[in-house]
């Protein structure tokens, strides 16, 4: 089975890019599942549940999260009442939605996990832990499972994956909206690549106006964060896991844009 | 003109690929300058003149620094005294060392540049308005300038390319020590590289034995960072550059590990 | 001669406190100059020039900011009209208003200087040389030199302190809104106090309605910051200087709230 | 009955204070119970077993601790075998020690819990949620309840005494190594205090040698952070409790040094 993950999609230009290559890839790659991480959506800032639902029919099967989770006051209007949406786990107890979710098609189960770092960002419950305990109760259902470190440092993000090297079927990063270029099986069978990338703004600066954001270097002045318009970018990876074992067998990168134009 | 760049070498492992390495790559891309990241090269911290001199001998025309430069004392004895080193040059005013180098071979002339981002890293002078100044003076002698920008945030790293471009033909960063993808050339003609990745350790976690750090994570306890130890990695970024205009015109990644083995 | 310090002005209940008590309060030290951080006077976050003025007429010579400068958008429209607002001189080149400003009252003229840290807060020029800087150029005029050093590290202003030992009248931190109890004469003549404490709500958190602020701890979720209501506090530091040498002579501080009364 | 407590124990200089002071408060004050922080109390970083014992013999009935808990090796050795001494509470799962100890004298049994705060510090369980847990096992024994919070940020201890009030008997803050002028009995009963301040050299930085810390900051080059020598301080703070309710009566703070010089 195969899964097709979409990094941080960010604002019209990001869902935009969704709506047009999605389908294509899906077309080319045939994935089982197709997750997108959601977290800037809503201009940048947090997800609502039109476009919940927008990411659903272009063709996202579960949507994941990050640090801009609450961004968008409409969050709490629906987080708890659909399954296809899954927020950090490790957010503190009592926090609406949750971390896991599982999802089948085809008699194929998969079950995927949202986490967040906390190097550099605000302080939560350990990610590290509650990976154990999600995957313990996954792991009664299915081995395939898709683990989303959402993180800023590399550190934080290699150790987790090292950390659930054969236990998870991939450790997949997002947050830094630059993919990286370490894709790899990792010696227990865990596909792995620190930041999957984001889709929106080519050129923009993380998918902001980028005249606002160096202004903001230079001066510290307070300036409006608006996202960046013009050409677009797609950044995802696509995982073959072992239906049986739960073991991932490859994983490569697909980005899409001006200078790697779509081809099928 | 061609710039073959080698990210972070870490330790024992990542000079062993260094000499294992860059003839090699040297004898395929014929460079014209080869530039070394070398911040981690003695066991992870700083550098040591005994391996300056080893990493020039294996083909390094320039080192590059970081965060790391003072790690080890030994640096304090030889950093006034040699001039194919550069260290942040936005460290306060009053650091040993330089922050720029020329470089002459062949009738052409190079400037590289080291600058250090400011974002969850300590507080130095602002490396916009340094490079503002040091581009300034390299433009008298050369339009070849290269920009190593060793930063945490993909933010800081991209506003930098950003601003500089045109004016500069390359902003590559490093100190994250994972290779990103998302090299490109700017609108205006500057090659772009969010991280050149680490040369070392393949199945560490930054190049640090990996147990120490997960077990850092999980309990917070003192443990003693070692370089793992086994397979061995090399990341680099080739680019080639108009010598009449200073401006890049092709950038390519190239990573060395057992993943991605070195053919010709 | 002497300086009356307010600490950073909080919302209305930090206007109400000043309108009440700095006129009781300069009856009974009789300041020759008075000085107020005012860098949260507006709703907790920067100032406007109505409530400027409101603070002159209440009593006050200079106001005094931080890192909440630039929260309200009014400051834009007077900053470069009025000499009596200083905010932190180390911002960057380029930005609105002055770090330093003279007064004179009676033939006494003293320098007020604002200076920001850079520990746990934005990247900016370094606070040490600017103090260098400006105390140069404030000596050709005055002995009687005040710093404002609105940090958040008590290390970074204790360093700031002894650097400036002898070489300005006073230095006096803001910005944690807790007033510390180590005000002291430094050995050669400077006068020193970690934090002068905030004027405001007396039971918030540093301002805050102080449940919001809980819920923040207990969940990361988004949660707007109010001002606390009810009680008020003054926090406030009395400084003698020696007119001739500019060096301190006593340091004081003084709190009102219900637990300290305000009597004569 | 009446609790002692004295803050941040820094190096040989601390110890010095201890054993020349300590006797003479008790004398003054009769606490019931001394609680003393010795998390700096060998050579600034960590504790020893010897000195643990030293502070013992001085006088000390509990050690708290905080952030440089694991700094001195020798702590491994012994703080298993020991129940005067308790670290943060919110320390992962599996770590040595425990974070609350109880302790009966003459009939009265206090509960002493140590937790530190999360904000600009290393990622842990959350103190809040901790300190909910103790709370409710220790109020089955004893409503006489004393937390060590050591933290950064003002806000996170204020936060954290607001949020305890009328659960435990006092909330006393350490780390910041400068005592706060904020004592007070918060309404439902509960003693607070931001900072207790810091046993040690008097004239460094924090307890660290003054030149080493403005050499730091001016330069950010490696620096040997040693103690300051010469004058010693001690801070401490003297909290009166109604040992049947459990409810603060009074909370007066307590510094000598050679601007508060001891006397009876
Ligand atoms: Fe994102
Ligand atoms: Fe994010
Ligand atoms: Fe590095
Ligand atoms: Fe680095
Ligand atoms: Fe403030
Ligand atoms: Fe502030
Ligand atoms: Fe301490
Ligand atoms: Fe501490």
């Amino acid at each position: 089975m195969r899964i097709l993950f979409v990094g941080d999609v960010y604002g019209k230009l990001g869902r935009t890019m969704i709506k047009e290559y999605l389908q294509k890839l899906k077309a080319f790659y045939k994935p089982t599942f197709t997750i997108v991480n959601g977290e800037n959506s809503a201009h940048g800032k947090g997800i609502t549940e039109k476009i919940y639902r927008e990411l659903m029919e272009a063709g996202a099967d579960i949507i994941t999260m990050g640090n801009h989770t609450w961004d968008n006051r409409d969050i709490f209007e629906f987080i708890d009442d659909v399954n296809r949406l899954v927020r950090p786990a490790n957010f503190p107890e009592g926090t609406p939605g949750v971390g896991m979710q599982f999802l089948k098609i085809n008699q194929i189960e998969m079950a995927v996990i949202n986490l967040q770092g906390r190097t550099f960002l605000p302080a939560l419950d350990d990610p590290f832990r509650t990976a154990d305990d999600l995957i313990k109760e996954a792991r009664k259902k299915t081995p395939i499972i898709f683990v989303d470190i959402h993180a800023e440092t590399t550190s934080e993000k290699q150790a987790l994956g090292w950390y659930l090297d054969g236990r998870v079927s991939a450790v997949v990063g997002t947050h830094t909206h630059v993919q990286t270029a370490d894709e790899r099986i990792l010696p227990k069978g865990t596909a792995y690549l620190t930041d999957a990338g984001m889709t929106g703004p080519y050129d923009g600066i993380l998918g902001v106006q980028r005249e606002a954001v160096i202004k903001k270097f230079l001066t510290n002045l307070p300036v409006r964060f608006e996202s960046e318009t013009g050409r677009g970018q797609l950044s995802s990876v696509i995982i073959d896991i072992d239906e049986q074992t739960g073991k991932a067998t490859q994983i490569q990168r697909r980005l899409i844009n001006d200078d790697h134009p779509f081809y099928e």
